[in-house]
């Protein structure tokens, strides 16, 4: 069996913790498997790096970034190499140059295009563990790239997908997925499996197990993963293309506390004018979520949507700067102290009640709901933040997700 | 004008330095200059890396260790280039991989094979300064490797070659090379020319300015180098082929008080006793040096010779293991206490008086020669460490080198 084993940087971050991912490393590898580990830099040299630099050139060109911090999982795959030597199991280290890890040239955002199995193939066939560098790249003209959040993760299923791995092992600081944020629902239980999509809509809810490129890259080449500790022996969760729903209608509910509403109130009720807000707020990479258009009373309407809270202040003022000009409208009005409550199921598309369950749960428990966003399997409400935990919970209970 | 120019570790040790070297580089630059800048890790970056190493796996592979430390030339370049950035010059950082410089895969000490011009010389034309890794290569099969001692230097001279530069500047801590070491010789003078065969000889005396190997590729390449100090503008030393001699008999006095002297006392006086004595060391990795043979009493004579006093133990160990089984002896005798001083100039072969000079300027001092040695632009003798400096001043005044 072709197992990759990817660890973050915290799992790496000192020499007692790099010993006790050998050693997880290593068991597998005596049972017989091919053993891919990807790493991220130790957390302590990245923060390093990026200190000298910014002490260097606050404003450093993206390039000498990547080709600065890409030095920091090759610290990392060096070391484990060394560590595993050590403990008596033959390893080698790779970095993106050695294993041919073609990426775009977006420097500190690189895509993955293409990587070469070549050389990692013919040191798992001469019985070694490979450890490789997770979250870097190099261009077409040889200049290393950095792939962003969540690099190590797209690494990792990228090579899974290259090399046709049988296993795609994801190791966290948390057991696996679960139901909700613990730290808000007590009773959060841990998912044996979930699917891509669900997990797709969790990541973007703010549940940050996994990125959601790595998913996505998942998705579509097929890779199973399997979310689990690196501090434990626990199952962990599997994400998958048909997860088993465990008879629950909804596999989450997740809170997002970063989150603003904004109305435009007034502006014309006539085709156009939607496209035209929206314009101006992508032309300052301004994302919108939930959007909701009122009926229209005569010839005029209101627009409303929410944003990331952190982006209130640059959408408020970029609509100022465009009313009048780009559109016209009678106010401009915002709301700072909302969140969204959602809840994720692919079961969800094949049961009509659903929606039903939530708003009841939510009614009783006194909260009021100021709008509605769904997509396939996914419903959102905006609340009051206040009541954000409380909302989170009370759905949590009524689908029946409590342990 | 293409020019080369090499600065070490302490040259780039912190922020100030950086900022230093990087201006330095500007001034040429701005001259209109095509700028080529050869760096080292940073002295603690190195220091840092080895030390991880040693916690992690004290006799970790040379492989994983090249593929560690190369890691802090990587780190020097993009900082470099983030300075000379941020000091509004376009300049671009490359590491060994992307230069395409390579090397024997002899980790830890491998050397040049061969440089790729093409990139480099692709960032020159666009008006860029070209910040290159020193000390690092890459084997055939993409292995990081390293060149050992003073191997940023090497890397210098062997990309003056490749590029056909007009200058190959080395920046130390020192304003170049002198007649003799200043800390014992305060009257020592600093060489305007130097030629390479003289710089080879000062170099395996201690005067540590050139790593010998940089220089014998410079010899090799036809490579015209400058020794000038990072912390000042002074002329600094050129070494080339016919250096000009100035009127001096010799261009320097050099004192090694790394020594040791070891007699194998009454072997046989017949062929190949000698060979089969220096094989016993050879063969321990230990380098013998002045070997001076008695002339022989009946069928007995004696074999002397000089080793590093670090290896003294070592060699008389090997050889006591060694007598009555290898090679016969009456006893085996050594004097830890000795120094070496020895004159070098490329004007001695055709001048017979140089060695009478030396000798006549020791007895005025009263100094006991031991043992001579000669070489082809060079005399050395062994003499009592004590009398080491003293000998040193002496023969440096004799040969009207004081300033």
């Amino acid at each position: 069996m072709l197992v990759v084993k990817k660890f973050g940087g915290s799992s790496v971050a000192d020499k007692e913790r790099i010993f006790n991912v050998a050693r997880r490393c290593i068991e597998d590898y005596k049972a017989g498997n091919q053993v891919v580990v990807v790493l991220s830099a130790m957390g302590k040299t990245t923060d390093g790096l990026l200190a000298k630099a910014a002490d260097i050139n606050p404003n450093a060109s993206k390039r000498e970034m990547d080709m600065l911090l890409t030095t920091g999982e090759q610290i990392s795959v060096a070391l484990m190499a060394m560590a595993m030597d050590s403990l008596g199991v033959p390893a080698i280290s790779l970095n993106a140059f050695q294993v041919q890890m073609h990426t775009t040239t977006n420097y500190s955002n690189s895509r993955l295009l293409r990587i070469d199995s070549e050389r990692i193939m013919h040191e798992l066939e001469s019985r070694k563990i490979v450890i490789v560098t997770g979250f870097q790249g190099i261009d077409k003209y040889d200049n290393y790239t950095t792939l962003g959040r969540g690099g190590s993760d797209t690494t990792a299923v990228a090579l899974a997908a290259a090399l046709h791995a049988d296993a795609c092992e994801i190791y966290t600081d948390v057991d696996g997925v679960y139901t909700s944020d613990p730290r808000i629902v007590p009773n959060a239980r841990k998912l044996a499996e979930i699917t891509y999509d669900e997990m797709l809509e969790l990541a973007s809810l703010g549940a940050k197990v996994l990125h959601n490129r790595s998913v996505e890259m998942a998705k579509r080449y097929g890779v199973q993963l399997v979310v689990r500790s690196s501090l434990n022996h626990e199952e962990g969760t599997i994400v998958k293309e048909n997860a088993k729903m465990e008879g629950m209608l909804i596999s989450g509910v997740a809170a997002d506390k970063n989150v603003a509403r904004i109305s435009v109130v007034g502006v014309k009720n006539e085709p156009g004018v939607a496209f035209k807000v929206f314009n101006v707020l992508s032309a300052k990479n301004i994302s919108v979520d939930i959007i909701l258009q009122s009926i229209g009373r005569g010839d005029k309407k209101d627009i409303s949507f929410t944003v990331a809270r952190t982006d209130l202040k640059d959408a408020v003022a970029v609509l100022e700067e465009a009313r009048g000009n780009k559109f016209e409208c009678e106010a401009i009005d915002y709301e700072e102290h909302v969140a969204k409550v959602s809840i994720v199921g692919a079961g969800m598309e094949s049961n009509a009640g659903v929606a039903a369950k939530m708003f009841e749960a939510l009614y009783n428990a006194n909260i009021n709901i100021r709008m509605i966003g769904t997509a396939e399997i996914r419903i959102t409400v905006l609340i009051d933040e206040d009541d954000a935990d409380r909302a989170t919970r009370a759905v949590h209970t009524a689908f029946g997700l409590d342990k």
